[in-house]
C-alpha cells in the first residue's frame, strides 16, 4: 500500500518533469501544440486504449490516438514496458524449463525479429511512438542502418534457448532484397548468435498479410519436422494463423500494428 | 499532461484512503496481515502481472498473486475496470455497426454469461478479488441466489445486438441441472431479455475443458447454419478453439482463470 503510494509520488514528479519538459520541447517542435495539447492527455482511457490492443482487441489501427503521445512515452520510457517484458519472459523462461527435449534436434523455437529481439524505440521517438503513420521508406532507411539495439530480456531468452538445445529460427516480414545484409549484420552485433535461420520475406510473399506470411513459413518448418514449443512476438499477426505453436507469447508493442 | 497529474493525485488520495481502511480491516479480518502485507504491495509488478494475463501470456493460474490484492482491488473497485469494459464496448459497437445483416435470421452472436453479462464481483470481494482459489462450492451458492448484477456496458450492447437483429446465444459453463433456473431468472431480473438461447453446461460436458465445450457447442450452432459475427468473453478459453466467430473480444478479468 505505501509502496504504491510511494510509486505514485514517484509518477507524479516523473510526469511533472516530462510537463516541463513537453513545455520546453513545444517552443521547438511547432507540431506538438497543434496537435497534442497537454490537457488532451488522459492516462485512464490510454491505459484502456493499451490494454485493448495488447489483449488483442484492437485490429487494424494506423497510429496511436494523439492524446496518448505522453502517455506511451512515459510507458516506453519510463520503466514500465522494460517491466513487462522482463515479467513476459520469466514466464516464458519457467515455460522452457518444463519442456522435455527430444535431442533429435527437432525441438524448435520461432522468434520475431523487430520489436522483439532487437528494437525500434530510437526510430519511434521521432514518430512521436507510433502517433505518426508508418513511413516505409524511413523505416527502410533505419533498418539500413543496422543500429537497433537488442532487447536485454530476449536476448536473455535467446541465449538460454540455444544453451538448451532449441533450434530458434528468426521469422520477420523485414525483405530478404534489400534488408538482409542490415539484419544479420545487426542481429550478430547485438548478440543474437548461434540461431538456426535468419527467415526474410521474400518476392512471393510480396502484398500477403503477415499472418498469411509467417503461417506458411511455420507450415514449412513444420514440414521439415520441427516441433515448435514457442513463438514469441510483439504483434499478434505474429502468433495467430496456423501452425503457431505450442505456446505463444504477445510482447508489449503499443507504438504500431502489423495487419 | 495536467490531467494525468491530476488523476494521480486522485488516485495518491484513493490509495491514502485505501490505506486507512485496509489498516482498519486489518483489526477485523486476522488474515490480511499474514498473508498481504501493505509493503508487499507493489502497483508496478502488478500492472505487469495484469497485462500479461490480459494478453494470454499467462496460462493454468489459480489465484491472483498474494501482493496484488490491494492493486486489483483498486482496479476494480476504482473506475478503471468500468473505463476497460467501456472503452472494449465502444470497439464492438464499432464492429457491430459495420456488419451487414442478411436478413435471413442466421447472424448470430455469442456472449459468454459469469463477468460477461453479470457480474460476480460482490462475491470475489469476499474471496479477496481472487487471491484465494476457487471454491466451486462457494461459487454455486452465490449464484443460486441470482443476484449478480448486469455490467451495463455489456448490458447495453446486448440491447443494440438484439435491435439490430442477431440471434444471442449466452454459452455459460454453469452447470445446467442445478444452475439454470437462478442463471434464467438472474438474466431475466438484470434486463437481458431477447436472447435466443441460454446454454448451460450438461453432464455429457463433464470435465471436458471450457475450450473443448464451447467449441463444441460454437460447432453445433455453425452446424445450424448460423454464423457467428462475433464472440464476447471475460476468458480467453471462451474464445479460443474451434468456430471462435468472425471476431473476439476479450472482457478485463483480473480475479480468475478458467481454463
Amino acid at each position: 500500500m505505501f509502496k504504491a503510494m510511494a510509486q505514485c509520488l514517484k509518477e507524479l514528479i516523473f510526469l511533472f518533469f516530462l510537463a516541463i519538459f513537453s513545455k520546453a520541447a513545444e517552443g521547438l517542435k511547432p507540431y506538438s501544440r497543434a496537435t497534442v495539447a497537454p490537457d488532451a492527455v488522459n492516462n485512464n482511457y490510454c491505459l484502456s486504449w493499451r490494454l485493448a490492443a495488447e489483449a488483442n482487441n484492437l485490429r487494424g489501427w494506423r497510429t496511436v490516438p494523439a492524446q496518448c503521445m505522453h502517455y506511451i512515452e512515459a510507458y516506453m520510457m519510463g520503466g514500465q514496458y522494460e517491466r513487462d517484458l522482463d515479467f513476459i519472459t520469466e514466464q516464458i523462461l519457467s515455460y522452457v524449463s518444463e519442456v522435455v527435449l527430444s535431442g533429435d534436434g527437432m525441438d524448435a523455437w520461432i522468434l520475431d525479429v523487430d520489436d522483439t529481439c532487437i528494437s525500434n524505440i530510437f526510430y519511434y521517438k521521432k514518430k512521436r511512438y507510433g502517433c505518426e503513420p508508418y513511413d516505409p521508406a524511413g523505416f527502410k532507411a533505419w533498418a539500413l542502418k543496422g543500429r537497433c539495439p537488442a532487447i536485454p530480456a530476449v536476448l536473455g531468452l535467446f541465449q538460454v534457448l540455444i544453451e538448451s538445445g532449441f533450434k530458434v529460427f528468426l521469422v520477420t516480414g523485414r525483405d530478404q532484397e534489400t534488408l538482409a545484409q542490415s539484419t544479420i549484420s545487426n542481429l550478430h552485433n547485438q548478440g543474437f548468435i548461434g540461431y538456426d535461420r535468419l527467415i526474410l520475406r521474400t518476392a512471393s510473399y510480396e502484398g500477403q498479410s503477415a499472418v498469411a506470411y509467417k503461417s506458411d513459413i511455420r507450415k514449412q518448418l513444420v514440414g521439415e519436422g520441427y516441433r515448435i514449443w514457442g513463438n514469441v512476438g510483439d504483434q499478434w499477426s505474429d502468433l495467430e494463423g496456423e501452425f503457431s505453436g505450442n505456446r505463444t507469447f504477445k510482447l508489449p508493442n503499443p507504438m504500431y500494428f502489423v495487419p
